[in-house]
C-alpha cells in the first residue's frame, strides 16, 4: 500500500521536473495553476517488477476545486519513489485543450445561481429518547438483538468482527460471522491509449479505503444522533495519526416496512397489521481520488445483514479536441460519450471484493450452493408440464465453490452449521445473496484481469477454508458508463 | 379480474356443499372453524374455455387468525361461478393433520411472551416546517423539480402519470413518462400435485391490485407527514365505493447521501462536501391473499425514478405428515422446504412486470440496446489485451427491442429523443436499469407460461409502440425459496 509519503515524494520529484513545467507553460498555465495526482502504474508484467514507481498526471485548478475536469490530456509522468527520479515523461497531447473551468466549482457555497427547484424544507431522523444502540470500549457496538466489534483499518477501511445475533426465544448470543470487510477493489479503465491503459486501480491494497477515508460531515454524510469513531493509523515512518470522525454509526429509519399483512374483509377478519423497519448501520466513505466510495453495513433485527457499496464523487475525464458530438468522426470510436466540452467520461468498472469469513454458531461451517433446475412431469401426472426444484449440493473442493452466477442456471448460495439443527432438523445457517452482478468482460490473459484474476468467479472460497471454516468472497460490481450506480448483497 | 361479489358467491357455494362438512369434521374441526380462499384456477388448455370457474381451498382458524398456516391439505373445490355449483370435489389429503395453531398468530396485541430482544427507541422523521410536496385537485403532486399525476386504479393498483422534471437551470417542465404502472404479475408456484399445479397466479388481472390493496395504517405502513388518497372503486354492479387511505406519499430521508466529494490534503484543497438525500415516494401496497405487495414510486431530484417491490405476509404452505426433516425420506422430494411441523414451504416465483409509456420531451422516443463487448488491442498497440466497447443499436422492429439478459453480454437500455439535443449532441434520454433479475424456468409449452409468455423476456416493447412511441416493458423478480426479498429497478 502507498503510504501519504510516498505520494508526496512523487509529487514533489513531478512537480520539480522542468518538463512538466514547459507542458503546462505551452498550455497558458503557471506553474501554481497544476496539480497533480498519483495514479498507480498497474502491473503489466515481470520487466516491470522489483521497482516502486507510480505515475503522475495532472489537471488545471486554474479558477475551481475540481480539476478532475480539467485534464492536461497526453501528459503522463512514470516516478521512481524509492530513487526519487522520473523515468519517463510523456507529452503527446499538446493539441488538446484543456477544458474550461466554467460550471465545475461544486461546492455550495460558490453556487450563485440558485437551481430552478422548489425547496425542501428541513427534514431530520429525530429521536426523543435518544438512539437505542451503545458503543462499549470503543468499539463494542450493541443494539436491539445485534452485538459486533467495529474497527477502522488502514486497507480495508472498516473491519465487522464477532458479530452475534441473540436468539429471540432465550436471549443467548449466537455467532454469525467472524469477520467481514472490504479485501480488494479493481477498476479498470477501458481506453488502451498509453496515458490510459495502466488505469487498473486496486484501490484497497494501493491506495488504502481507511488511509483515504477523510472525516464525515455531520447531518450531510450521517444523521442526527450518529455516533462517530476516529480511525487510529500509522505513518510511512510508523508515528500513529488519528484519522477523526472516520466511522458513523446511526440507527436508520426511511418509512420503511419490515413486516406487514392485511387480511381482505371477506374471510372474515379486520387485520391490518404492520411494524416499521428500523435498522442500524456503519458507516465510512473513503475518497480515492475522484472517486467516493460510501460503504454502508446495515443490521437488520430479522437477522439480515445488508452490504451496500454507493459511489459519488467525480468521473476520471479524457480531455479531447472536440467541443460537441458533431465534431467528433464517431462518437463510438471513443472510449467514452463526450461529458462536457473537449471531457469524454471513460467507461470503466468497478469491481469489490468482500471477505465475508462466516461462524455460524461456530466454526464448523459448510458451503452449499443450492441449484434451482427445471424438473419435468412425467406423462399423465399433471396438467403442468415443469416445475423447479432446488437441488442441495455441498462443496467438498475449492472447485466446488467458485461461482460464476448463471441468470438462466440460477443458484442460491448458504453457508451452515450441518451439526446444529433447528427445532425440526434443519441446520442453522446463513443465505449470501448477490445483488445486481456482473462479469469483467477483459480477456483472461490481460495483465490487469490476471492480477486481479479474483474477479473472474462472482462468489469463491478460499481453499484452505473449505472445511471446516467457511470463508466466503463475495463480489460486487458497479459498471460505469455515463451514470453511476450502486450496488449491493445480503446476507441473511 | 374477479369481483369481491365472484368471490363471495364462490365461497357460499362451497361452505353449503355438504362434503366440506364432512372433510372438516372427519380433521376434527366444526363448520365454523374454516375459512376457505379463492385460488385462480389458471389456464391449462382450450378445454377448461369458455366457463368462470375458481378454486376454493379451506384452512383451520381455530385458534388463530393467520389460517395460512393451517391448510386441510389435499382438499380443492373446483366451483363455477355462474351456475353456482360444485364442478369437482376433491379430498386425497384425510392422512395430513391440519398443523398445529401454537405460535403463529401474529397480531401484535396477543404477543404474550416479550421478544428477547433490547426495545429500540423511538424513532421517526421529522419536518418541523411541514412537507415540502403539494397535491393538487387530489391528484397532481408536485415536489421539489417534479409533477406527476397520481391516481388509485381497481387493476394496476397505482397509476403515475405525465410526469415532468423541470429543467434545473430554466424551471420549464419536461415530460419524462405519460404513463407507468404495473400491468401484471405471474405466481407460480412449483408443485405438479393436483391440489397446487394451478397455482399460477396473475394477481393483477385476476384479483386486481388496487382491488386488494387495504388501507395503510399511519406510521406503521407510512411514515409522519404523509398524504394519504382513497381509490373510488366501481362494484361488480357499477355502484362506486371508497378504499380509503389506499396510496401513501411522503417525503423519504433515510440518512443516505445523495452525492459527496472529500479531497485528500495532498491536493492542497481542504474540501469535504457532502448533500443529503431527500426523495418523494408514493406507496400502495396489495394483500392478494396471503401475499403483501408494497409497491414504491421513488423520486429522485437527480431525475431518477426508483421502482421497488418488497414482499411481505404469510407463506402458502402445503401440509404433510411430517413433523421433522428427519421423518422424512428425503426433503429434495419434497416442494420446498419443512417451515414448521407438518408445513412445506413450497417454491415460487414471483414476476412483476411494468409498462412503461416514456415519453421523453415528446413522443418521438426511440429505444436504444447499448451492448458493452470485449475489444481486443493490435499486436504492439498497447501493454492492454483487452478493453471495452459501448456499440449502441437502435431497435427497427419488434424482435431488436425483446431482451434477454445476458451477464456475460451485457447491455444497457435506453429510451432517448432523437430530436432534442444537450449543448454537446448527446440526445435527451433514460436509462432502463434493471435491478437483480432472473428469469422463468418453466418450459415454453407449459401452459402457465404459454399464458404468461410476456415473462420470457425481461424487457421488450409493444408492437404498435416501436415507433414514434417508446412503450417499455420492463420485468421484476422475487424467487421465493425460504426467503423472502424486495426487488426494484430504476429509471434515469
Amino acid at each position: 500500500m502507498l503510504t501519504m509519503n510516498d505520494i508526496s515524494v512523487a509529487l514533489e520529484v513531478a512537480l520539480s521536473y522542468k518538463e512538466l513545467n514547459r507542458s503546462a507553460v505551452k498550455r497558458g498555465l503557471s506553474p501554481s495553476d497544476v496539480t497533480c495526482v498519483t495514479p498507480s502504474a498497474g502491473w503489466f508484467g515481470p520487466s516491470e517488477e522489483g521497482r516502486r514507481v507510480i505515475k503522475v498526471q495532472c489537471f488545471s485548478n486554474q479558477g475551481t476545486p475540481n480539476f478532475y475536469m480539467r485534464p492536461l490530456e497526453g501528459l503522463t509522468m512514470t516516478v521512481d519513489i524509492d530513487k526519487k527520479v522520473v523515468v519517463k515523461f510523456t507529452d503527446t497531447g499538446g493539441e488538446i485543450p484543456v477544458p474550461k473551468a466554467t460550471g465545475t466549482d461544486y461546492r455550495f457555497k460558490n453556487q450563485k445561481e440558485p437551481l430552478k427547484i422548489k425547496a425542501i424544507n428541513p427534514i431530520s431522523i429525530e429521536q426523543p429518547l435518544g438512539p437505542s444502540f451503545t458503543v462499549e470500549d470503543g468499539h463494542v457496538v450493541k443494539w436491539a438483538n445485534w452485538e459486533f466489534h467495529l474497527k477502522a483499518d488502514q486497507r480495508a477501511g472498516m473491519v465487522i468482527s464477532r458479530a452475534m445475533l441473540s436468539d429471540s426465544e432465550t436471549g443467548v448470543p449466537r455467532s454469525v460471522m467472524y469477520k467481514g470487510f472490504s479485501s480488494e477493489l479493481f477498476v479498470p479503465y477501458m481506453d488502451p491509449d498509453e496515458n490510459w491503459y495502466f488505469k487498473s486501480y486496486m484501490d484497497a491494497g494501493e491506495f488504502g479505503m481507511g488511509a483515504t477515508a477523510m472525516s464525515l460531515v455531520p447531518l450531510n454524510d450521517c444523521p442526527r444522533n450518529s455516533y462517530y469513531m476516529d480511525g487510529i493509523f500509522a505513518s510511512w515512518d510508523g508515528t500513529p495519526f488519528v484519522q477523526p470522525n472516520m466511522i458513523c454509526v446511526f440507527e436508520r429509519y426511511a418509512g420503511d416496512i419490515s413486516w406487514r399483512h392485511s387480511e381482505i374483509p371477506v374471510n372474515g377478519f379486520d387485520i391490518r397489521e404492520a411494524r416499521p423497519k428500523v435498522t442500524l448501520v456503519a458507516r465510512m466513505a473513503a475518497s480515492v481520488g475522484n472517486y467516493d466510495y460510501i460503504f454502508d453495513w446495515e443490521f437488520q433485527t430479522d437477522g439480515l445483514i445488508h452490504v451496500t457499496v454507493a459511489l459519488s464523487g467525480m468521473l476520471m475525464v479524457k480531455g479531447t479536441t472536440h467541443q460537441t458530438v458533431d465534431q467528433m468522426p464517431s462518437q463510438e470510436a471513443a472510449s467514452g460519450p463526450l461529458v462536457s466540452e473537449n471531457a469524454i467520461g471513460v467507461l470503466h468498472d468497478h469491481f469489490i471484493t468482500f471477505h465475508l469469513d462466516m461462524d455460524i454458531d461456530d466454526t464448523n461451517n459448510t458451503f452449499v450452493k443450492v441449484d434451482l433446475v427445471k424438473e419435468r412431469t412425467l406423462p399423465g401426472q399433471s396438467p403442468r408440464k415443469s416445475y423447479l426444484k432446488a437441488k442441495r449440493n455441498i462443496a467438498k473442493t475449492e472447485d466446488d465453490a467458485r461461482i460464476q452466477l448463471k441468470l438462466y442456471e440460477p443458484s442460491e448460495f448458504q453457508v451452515i452449521n450441518p451439526s446444529r439443527r433447528s427445532r425440526l432438523g434443519n441446520p442453522a445457517g446463513y443465505k449470501i445473496v448477490p445483488g445486481g452482478n456482473a462479469a469483467s468482460l477483459l480477456d483472461h490473459l490481460d495483465p490487469p484481469q490476471l492480477r486481479s484474476a479474483f474477479t473472474n468467479n462472482q462468489v469463491f472460497m478460499s481453499r484452505q477454508f473449505i472445511s471446516p471454516f467457511s470463508m466466503v468472497h463475495a463480489l460486487t460490481i458497479v459498471r460505469v458508463h455515463l451514470f453511476q450506480l450502486s450496488s449491493a448483497f445480503s446476507l441473511r
